[in-house]
């Protein structure tokens, strides 16, 4: 039993379980923040996860309390603290995007995902350390200095949202948002055990991030159970119009039949072609095995049609034009000059001509139409997260951490990441759910399910 | 009163009453389909609207003459002579796009838009001449010859859906596909004095079409009166799984009032910027004057955060890039150059990097936003679809010809264009009726309105 008296089990709780206690009274908005602060304090010069604080946290926690004390609570996440991702824009703090020259740049307003937290009455506790521009798949910024993960130190939390997973399962904050380019969100959740969502494509506002891709762009959730996750989505979860990638209306749920054992779930036989490891595929052969019934019957995805080599040089291209034309400025700035890994892939883009990029993003619609096909014979598709666990910081980022994320991403299709089980070194690893797009609450309730059964999550807060 | 007994009569008809000829058994199809393969043997030499006609049309007539007469009546086009734009396959009949080196490659499937019309029974006549790949705006084309405007030998009939505007007007068909990227359906349609119809990009399937750009390629349909695109929009608007650009559903109906005197329609004062004839002024006030009670209040709209050069330039890099890939194997083939203006825009592309590419349609996104302040405080945009009525085709095509159109493209917005009026030199000239997205069939509905009131469309066929 979590009690809510001790400070960690306090942090270490569901978004979910602390609404409760703030609802009945049992805990105020000023502790929890202060537990968090606290917390951070402590353990952030190890885990590096937060790479600004918002003073004004205690402020907006005591605001919160006196709302409630009051009746006037104005929101389903009124009095929780929560981290933001550093390239995503919170008033008044820098978004550095894991930028050199960026720690001046101020904020005016605030992102969208941030403006719709603060209208559910959330706490912006600080910023999250992430990879340079979001682009990499390991929070080893060259900048800032690594995230490292709470369940072992000098290992990856993951990326591109490492700070904000790390945070998440340190119990630093009652949830986070990162965001999700080819896998930001669902690989850092695998790595550190925690649960992330990355929406269907154009669900959440992505005004006011520092935008990687536009048409592979999420905004996401990193929390530390499924219903945390599915509260924060229903909040961020709306059309806006300033949001050129915003989608107007949600599509019809395409999936005629969730009962149980009438779901249609794709699974994958040849996981060994995308380099996922014996002790991956073990741990996934036994959740799956555990997860049987809710999955119902079992269809094999034919991926043979589909090169997942030439996608995502295809992808790789559109994100490095991308990121030049947004990080132009910073390419510019000779006086914070990028890492040589990322000026060598923005030069890369530069060298391609621009009938090379409409190429590669012709590539990408033909993504989207395998995606088509494959959701017209399964409802969700099943497969781990990664490919291995989380791995010491001192080894180089693996060229394929993103492989199992990112088809979701190019066919802009929901996709969660949960706990499924620990490897032989203690490491957790996630399991992944896809959907078609416009299924996203559809697959919360079903990785609900999968949570319960695989109850595979470590004891919350993880770490120093 | 048009009577079917003269087939100048018949073949000038609108489809709508076609369609009425056809079910009462005053004609039948065979009849319809002779008369316009006639009227095409006697004035294409001088149109030079076809470039192939398909030998099985008096088949698909007498086949649905059959049905019809056996009650088993396959859809509302039953029996329709249709012409389709060069640029859309017909399965048997090779798809040129305009192009030198296509000549001998034969489509074998259908695209999806013809496929609908077969199964709705429309008779494919054959297919109709347009610009080099699409990209101009008076279908003087370099390898089969310009088509002449039906009103006016020697004059354009405007791009690039050239010769099927020219076929409509002229009374060859009951009515014609186009496709528009920047207002290839809706120049024509001004010129020719008929009707056009953009749809919201992603309405009708562009499976089958040769690309020019895929965030703004739209089927679209040239006819002799407003119910005859909107019986055909009907047949054609459907969700196409294989087409990745595909809209899966419509957005919900964006106006909340469209009786008679609610509307808010914008307009635009300063027409002059846009290079707009003080002849085509004068018919548009006119215009615009008759309708006045149909378009409800008038709202200035307010262009002056709206960089229409920067956003041209954009739009253009992205065809051109696009057309790059798309015609790849026609720069690459030495025995059928392309016409040095085409190549020359395709180097450019080339010429550019992935990273200009990436900035262009970043712009493009701006303009998608501009549009959508734009119809929240309108319902309809409203002005000439062309700054000028056709001109001479010694004269060089003008730079501005898509200056009007190009907006509604660019931001995935239908549009409609009809006949407003007549020019002193006795040309006609288009008006535009620009809908938020999603808003087709609304926007065919004010159409009908304002036809009927400004009754300016030509006595059909016209010309020669």
């Amino acid at each position: 039993m979590t009690d809510p008296a001790n400070d960690n089990d306090l942090r270490g709780a569901t978004a979910f379980q602390q609404l409760h206690w703030l609802a009945s009274g049992r805990i105020d908005s000023a502790r929890l923040t202060a537990a968090c602060r606290a917390a951070i304090e402590r353990v952030n010069p190890r885990l590096n996860a937060f790479l600004a604080l918002d003073d004004s946290a205690p402020a907006q926690a005591a605001a919160s309390d006196v709302r409630r004390r009051e009746g006037r609570n104005i929101g389903r996440l009124d009095g929780l603290p929560v981290a933001i991702k550093d390239n995503l824009d919170v008033a008044g703090l820098p978004t550095t995007a894991g930028l050199p020259g960026r720690r001046e740049r101020i904020a005016r307003a605030d992102a969208s995902a941030v403006t719709r937290l603060r209208a559910a009455g959330a706490v912006i506790l600080g910023k999250t350390n992430l990879d340079e521009g979001a682009f990499g798949t390991i929070s080893a910024n060259p900048h800032f200095g690594p995230v490292h993960n709470p369940l072992r130190n000098g290992y990856t939390a993951g990326g591109s949202s490492g700070g904000s997973a790390a945070a998440v399962a340190a119990g630093l904050c009652s949830f986070a948002l990162g965001s999700d380019t080819l896998g930001s969100v669902r690989i850092p959740a695998s790595h550190c055990g925690i649960y992330g969502l990355k929406p269907t494509h154009g669900e959440i506002s992505t005004r006011g991030l520092v935008r990687a891709a536009r048409r592979l762009d999420c905004v996401g959730i990193l929390a530390r159970s499924i219903e945390d996750l599915a509260i924060v989505m229903q909040v961020l979860d709306a059309f806006d119009p300033a949001d050129p990638r915003s989608r107007r209306c949600r599509v019809p749920l395409a999936t005629p039949d969730w009962e149980p054992g009438r779901l249609r779930s794709g699974v994958q036989s040849d996981l060994g072609a995308f380099g996922v490891t014996p002790e991956v595929r073990a741990v996934f052969d036994a959740a799956v095995a555990r997860i049987a019934c809710a999955l119902g019957s079992r269809v094999e995805v034919d991926f043979s049609d589909y090169d997942f080599a030439r996608t995502r040089r295809a992808a790789l291209l559109v994100m490095e034009s991308e990121l030049a034309v947004e990080l132009a400025a910073d390419i510019a700035d000779p006086k914070h000059p990028l890492s040589p890994r990322l000026r060598s892939m923005l030069d890369y883009a530069k060298a391609k001509s621009a009938v090379d990029y409409a190429s590669a993003d012709r590539v990408l619609d033909e993504a989207v139409l395998k995606a088509r096909r494959v959701f017209t014979d399964i409802d969700v598709l099943v497969l781990p997260t990664v490919a291995h666990g989380a791995y010491s910081l001192v080894d180089r980022e693996r060229a394929n951490d993103a492989d199992l994320t990112s088809f979701a991403s190019l066919v802009g299709c929901p996709a969660i990441s949960l706990p499924m089980g620990t490897l032989p070194d203690g490491m957790p690893v996630g399991l992944q759910l896809v959907g078609a797009p416009g299924a996203d609450l559809r697959l919360l309730e079903l990785a609900a399910i999968c949570a319960a059964t695989l109850d595979a999550a470590p004891r919350y807060p993880v770490g120093p």
